[in-house]
């Protein structure tokens, strides 16, 4: 998902954020030629994330500095683990540290919760996945780190699946309207989601034969009852009030999808640090 | 700090990130000419932040788009609260209103924790503030929200203040020396901070007279033993270790500054919305 | 799918492209308070296409330019029809006449030759969509003048529909495979789209429930076999060997979809001008 | 004229149009080891045009993508000639396949047309250039085109040569005026040339020593009168009702250059593809 | 020349680079509602240049800031003179301040030298140009500036009018054969001009007939029999030596133009400020 | 200060300002594999910075021009002394060149005018320093080479040191008031700075323990009585009527620091160029 040339746009963004004129402690208190040793650690238990972000950040400040990983994107980390060996010119290290921290500290953190919310729900054939709730012009990085945790994400944004949330069923007249003019004016590449509160509402748009039907807000047992309307012919994902107490239960409803903003917008970062 | 020509631009690409072609489900189910009216709400307590933001994306997307807000940065508002009520076309608001919501609800979150932060440690001369722990390429924001609810940063970059750690130390073969050769090279219109490990290094810093010392993971103890040294001759800044919990002893210990990454990277999104 | 702010940034960088310094010729021979009226009048039959992009053009050179228009994106156009009234600055029009008609006269031969292709096979309820062949950076005017002319699009890119082509079935081992794979690491909201090129590779995809079968350069015969295989289990898309000849046969065949790159990249520009 | 690092920046847009998040069917079906070997060739005969950008999508996608090319821009190339084989990492072949071709697919198409019309004058001294009639922010990569296949091109854009057309001719007084206010003030580096549509003004413009002189829309008869009359004293360019039937008769009027949008804005793609 | 819209760009760009995170000074001394009127005056007598410029500058930091312009630029100033008078929001005023002046003082600058030049070779025919030596990303204020002085500048760039140096010959084997080669391959829209050294290549050039022949570095002798030699048959252009002493007797020789870098390269600022 | 990735940035904007479209004299008279030596020359007395900047024009128009300098940043440089030897394709060196100079030209014009400046001063414990005169998107390289000349630069911008002027003072209430707004508003990372017109200012500004006090416009004799006055409980910038002529003397009041626009404002280029 992340290609080189987007991180390195992304990337050389951040550091003009940061080191703006210049990093007027490093440049001035460390040589050209002075070199450094250091690694990456983990201070916390987490999943890891954003290996190749974190090299680019380097690599745009010398292409001298060399990074020797111990891990990749998804292993599991403990508290204390050194994930990486670093060795190159001082100031690029000096200078990049925050930045590339700060990406990879937030993807690990992202990453971390999503599997969390994953694991929780691993006896269920139940997938987890986060929603458009993300940091502006950070989207991109945020979705990885939840496929790199969950193994899968909701749609990317506003193009590439259609979904019918209740202001679209007022002004379309009712779900199946709505579903009916949908169908004749998108692409036949993109599905269609309705997002249901009533199990009315279901079953209107089971009959529409819509993609995906999204039980938003219900309780487990008004998504039982939903998931036994829909009988297979829709993809069910359940959305609202998703937290890691309450996932276990909603996953036993049968639904096929959980979706939480929770693993993005609520996750904290991972304390990663360079020693 | 939040220039209008500069929030467009960042807003522009947030709404490159999440319409990319086009927003589908909208565009196929409303008219050009549909209107509607609705209610920003708040669904938990805390401060609000990214009133010039949430009205820059609306202006984005259809100038015929009002806004009336009830609240200001830095209001405390409290679960239930309208803060805004919106009109205008119906496409314009349900394309933008995720992108509106993600700014302003993670710039409220880190408002509101920064505010809790600043309001524990109320009784003390003391002023909260942030690290260089941000989200890449959303700086400007986060530093704006931690503003908004402490009333004071740290730095905004490696240009704006010289902060010796221990690497630096490294390089130039003591504080003392690292003092020095900033001080010849660096901007006289720029302060030198130093981050000290033990009252050893605190007393060398002193002696050195430079602007700020740091006092890094010190037990509330040692800090104390550091006030007393330090003795006003710099400003004192706590920094490692803080939390909520620890807030109150380290504000006690006479420092003047508590900084933190927490406020920023640890903040869950305040939850905002549409109704 | 046209937003304001979209169109904004891609007619300035068109604006920079033809005008670099200076308009040599108009900004010496006119002086800045000439006014001028004109018409926009098409030399060919065809469709409309660009009404909003033609109308940025000219804002950003000037906000005194004031355009009135006749028709409509989508609008049938008769040779010699008067489309629209523009007065204002002499110096904005002749300056960006050439950028304002290079935008719409691409974007109108498009939407031209789509609604030809569409119209042909009216009597079938099939619908006639483009592909990814579009020229590199001006998809999005593209894909809208293809809406405008056939009312529908094939995918925008390689994010929003999977789309399994034959060396994708070689690294996956077998259609089969590639589906199974897919289903687990896509997201939920997209579908799957399986090209084939024999009658044998439709059967293994409709098995695998794929959400849409293409039909690979086939014979009409041998379309119209896959159709009664197929069997409304898919949607059904036809590709290859498409054109304006060939083009109502296929839809004969009971293919729900007939997708070609050459409504977009064979497409003549239409002749309109300003007088 | 297509120096690297600008055609770097252009691809680079073109690959995140196409992309945007991320290769959802080559990401998954793929392993980042998997390698392939697959060969450019031609579908059409033409003239081959792109090989410098063609190269730069896949280096930006991955260093490791070999390609052997076997043809160089301006190349005569028959159906089914192989043109170049690529080998390297399927991810970056795969995804880059389409964006690569888009590229070439145009260049080589507009090199093809543009190297007939010549080749339909070559008994005469005359040139075969294009105009502005480009698809905006794509005007290099088409001028270049018909560089590779006529040999030259018209003005690059509005800064380079001065074109007094009817309009400039009004708000001047008249073609004499219009020179004289351009010799004052236009670069004595750039050229002025002139619009004509009678003989009357041919006559002006040969009086004032111009340095083109246009025949806009003239008969062949027309033609013949105007180049007797200019005699030399400019270079004769005529432009209107060019097409490959009417263009021999036109170049052998005596014109020195022949000026057509045709060759860019109606010319059809060339089929190239990777097998 | 100045197109708002790509001024706008560059200013933006400017005022980030000048603001960075924040005026701290202003926007914390300042009130929102702050109103001021001051006057922009200068300090030394000049040539006004930059008014669409400075009036960017302000309505991007608020539409509010009102500017009364008594001077347009070419106007001739004089210490103490005031140029306008701005009312509007401290802020927008106070932080703009130092962008728009580092503007206006630049361009004025050098069209107050320029002017200077070409007043002093007033008697003859001859026009004082600029050359390619500009701050780099600056050049569009700097022509402007140099046009507003001396009514007229050089070529833009590299584009829009060929310039044969040594080097080019000899890569080309000599004048004659770099001519032949360029009339070939250049557009018929652009000239070629030769750079000589001695009378030897003046005759070769002529012998071409070229379009102008730049006389570098030569005596005023050898450019007296330069221009006899030539005689009218191309422009002839003096480079090299020029400086406000030596002007007039280049002048006198006969050349046509006369081109220096001085003129912008060498200008001091103009003394302007808001009071 | 000048990182590579931000290096390239700008130079790739430079070279698309100079080529546009292409060097039309450079790409049609030499080959693709014509090579060409060359020597980088001074043909004044300097000071030399840019070496950086020069080396990334030349890389990116081909990775094959090697370059080898015999002088680094801030090395003395005399008329005739051979700066660097540069070898590779003609047609990068020569499309390059331009360009190349353009930055060093102006860059070594600053830093040696800015050298003489600190020179005069060397028998004083005085730095002499640069403002925000600025040609607008070219700061940090006037920064730079003013560091690179004096050792020493100013803030660099709004954001990294408070600056009280009069208008300030205006709004704020007095100097006293202005402070301690700023005091509880500003970073405890930043320093305050006053602008004093008088000694009452001056004696204010000590009162209220700022952190530098420029003395704006004094004469001498006042100039060291603000020094009496401030004792060393400030830094004492002097500023106003600085040139080489007065610079002495005012290093001889005992101020600090002495800050002038003119070594970069009024900086003529250095003559420097290719042979």
């Amino acid at each position: 998902m992340l290609n080189k040339f987007y991180i390195e746009e992304h990337v050389k963004n951040a550091l003009k954020e940061d080191i703006s004129f210049e990093d007027i402690t490093t440049d001035n208190l460390t040589g050209e030629n002075d070199k450094m040793t250091c690694t990456l650690n983990t201070r916390e238990d987490g999943v890891f994330c954003g290996r190749d972000v974190f090299e680019v950040v380097f690599a745009l400040l010398s292409q001298e500095v060399k990074i020797k990983f111990f891990v990749k994107d998804g292993d599991l980390i403990k508290k204390g683990d050194k994930l990486a060996e670093i060795e190159g010119p001082a100031r690029a290290i000096l200078t990049g540290e925050r930045t590339a921290l700060n990406y990879i500290q937030r993807m690990s953190g992202i990453a971390t919760v999503s599997k969390k919310y994953q694991d929780a729900i691993s006896e269920y054939n139940v997938r987890m996945v986060d929603t458009r709730k993300n940091t502006p012009n950070f989207r991109i990085f945020e979705k990885y780190a939840v496929k790199t945790g969950c193994g899968n994400v909701h749609r990317f944004n506003l193009s590439d699946c259609a979904m019918i949330k209740d202001n679209h069923v007022k002004f379309a007249g009712s779900i199946t309207k709505a579903v009916e003019k949908l169908r004749k004016s998108i692409s036949h590449a993109h599905k269609i989601e309705v997002e249901c509160d009533t199990l009315e509402q279901v079953k209107e748009a089971v009959g529409c034969g819509v993609d995906i039907i999204m039980l938003d807000n219900m309780s487990c047992d008004m998504m039982r009852e939903a998931v036994k309307i829909i009988d297979h012919k829709a993809i069910v994902e359940a959305s609202g009030r998703v937290n890691i107490d309450t996932l276990k239960e909603i996953a036993s409803t049968g639904v096929d999808v959980i979706s939480s903003s929770a693993i993005v917008a609520k996750a904290p970062t991972l304390d990663l640090g360079l020693d």
